[in-house]
């Protein structure tokens, strides 16, 4: 039986994953970008989220990001971490992929065989990337990856979706950029555990963290604020602290971070398959509902109630 | 009958609003945003989308949207045009609503009987905003407004939504913010049918716009890119002079463009109720299974399908 094979080969490669075994996690990877159900099918031999401490990297574009993902890479693995990072990258048509700038950034860790980078592309927003972003996140933890760390493109849904599996979330910003206002405008004030001014070099950096301060004096928490330099390395030592003792709860069995971060993954799965459901719809059935609707044949709330249905 | 009471009062409330009645049309509008299933049988007596041309204005934040939109606002009032605003706002928990700043910079058309403006809170994404900015628009639609600007924040699925549902979209810049990187990382490449590098007073404006055009050489289209100062109004009538040779087609019957929209604001009824729906079953039921999924009592997947369901 055809099934039955495929079943067997989902298990050896489940189980492969498990040992830690690279191959494998690849190929696991891209059944999860590709292949929704098989996907499922692998996870559910893979078992519950478990080890790996899920750290949403997030801010608006330009701030540098991958630069301090790749610091941080190098700072956990001083200390001898497994570090997974899963980079979400948007998807041109016009310029013809995910833009590779920042990931060669990175490269420098690639013959690290205790580090492993995945890029995503964000593939035009139909919810694919909420489910299958969750899914990499399972892996990399089943494989025995200590740290993930997930780095949005600072625009999008992937941004929200971060905050939502993440056990904890960093907002990286940089001075200047409408200071305080692209904190709040973005609705990043609410999600950060920890926030980040990046390019401390920069003209501005002290006034930046003034700002933040402000914006959260007399709020009912007050994230650290810290200063960064990416390019330079300075003050990366004491984020990656500032990580650590978030992370110190959770290594302790702290269940609600667990519970937390399970019940994100289970609504952006939800989330994702619902919305890649509907896109397929929408493509086959919406620009026939759509005439019916000009036409005043059916009412554009009974189109929306056909295709949500 | 309570029920058909009700009934009388949304067809009297419907009919008010296509009269153009300002009071009517905030009632209606507050239906949108608050009661889902009044708004769709308010609308169901509207009709189909007709007159407005609805003109999406995105692009990263700090960028000078708002002040734009009210340059657009005074240039179409000039001649003669009834405009319709609709700002979306991230509602935070901690500054406590919305940011008044650049809504207060519109508030010299507040007196303008043929300008309606109305900011509309994202509230954490559930959905609801991309249902209920659809409604809204349709509302000013029916109440006889020309233009309806509809404003994003510049970061979030609102955007997204933004694309789907307007007949054009203004991509909003400004000098260095990593120039072409801001474009192409955030996704915008594609969606904007014109692209403004707003305060182009700043130094390196015309290098935006030599950036934006090797961007697009080679590309399948070529979409405009003005340079304009929302702060002086330099460029501004240009800018409009390129929406309206958008809106000719438009206004001249364009049935392709009228669908587009059509289709946009299915869609984004159907993803918004299916979210809306998701979130309310999230509240109740996501952490029982996030604790069961940690239990391995069930899959994350069958988790997930179970909200999905």
């Amino acid at each position: 039986m055809q099934r039955a094979a495929q079943s067997v080969q989902l298990r050896q490669l489940a189980s492969a994953v498990k040992k830690g075994d690279r191959v494998a996690l690849a190929r696991a990877i891209t059944l999860a970008e590709n292949d929704p159900s098989r996907a499922a099918a692998l996870l559910a031999q893979v078992g519950p989220p478990g080890r790996a401490f899920v750290v949403g990297v997030t801010g608006p574009p330009g701030t540098g990001k991958s630069s301090l993902v790749d610091r941080l890479i190098g700072s956990y693995r001083q200390k001898g971490f497994r570090v997974g990072v899963i980079a979400i990258d948007p998807t041109s048509p016009i310029t013809g992929g995910a833009l590779l700038g920042d990931r060669v950034r990175m490269t420098r860790h690639a013959e690290d065989r205790s580090v492993f980078i995945r890029s995503m592309a964000s593939r035009g927003w139909s919810g694919g990337l909420s489910r299958a972003t969750t899914q990499v996140i399972r892996l990399m933890d089943a494989a025995g990856f200590d740290i993930v760390l997930l780095e949005t493109v600072g625009i999008g849904q992937s941004d929200i979706e971060v905050v939502g599996v993440s056990h904890a979330v960093l907002v990286v910003l940089m001075p200047g950029l409408g200071d305080e206002i692209q904190v709040s405008k973005a609705g990043l004030m609410e999600v950060g555990d920890v926030y980040v001014v990046n390019k401390s070099d920069l003209e501005g950096a002290d006034l930046m963290v003034v700002s933040l301060l402000s914006l959260f004096r007399g709020a009912p928490r007050s994230p650290p604020v810290l200063k960064v330099s990416a390019l330079s390395g300075d003050g990366v030592d004491r984020l990656q602290e500032a990580i650590e003792r978030l992370r110190s709860g959770f290594a302790a069995g702290d269940v609600a971070l667990r519970l937390k971060s399970i019940r994100g993954m289970i609504i952006e799965t939800a989330r994702g398959t619902a919305m890649e459901r509907l896109a397929t719809l929408s493509d086959s059935s919406a620009s026939e509902l759509a005439l019916r609707v000009m036409d005043g044949k059916i009412t554009l709330e009974g189109a929306a109630a056909r295709l949500a249905r």
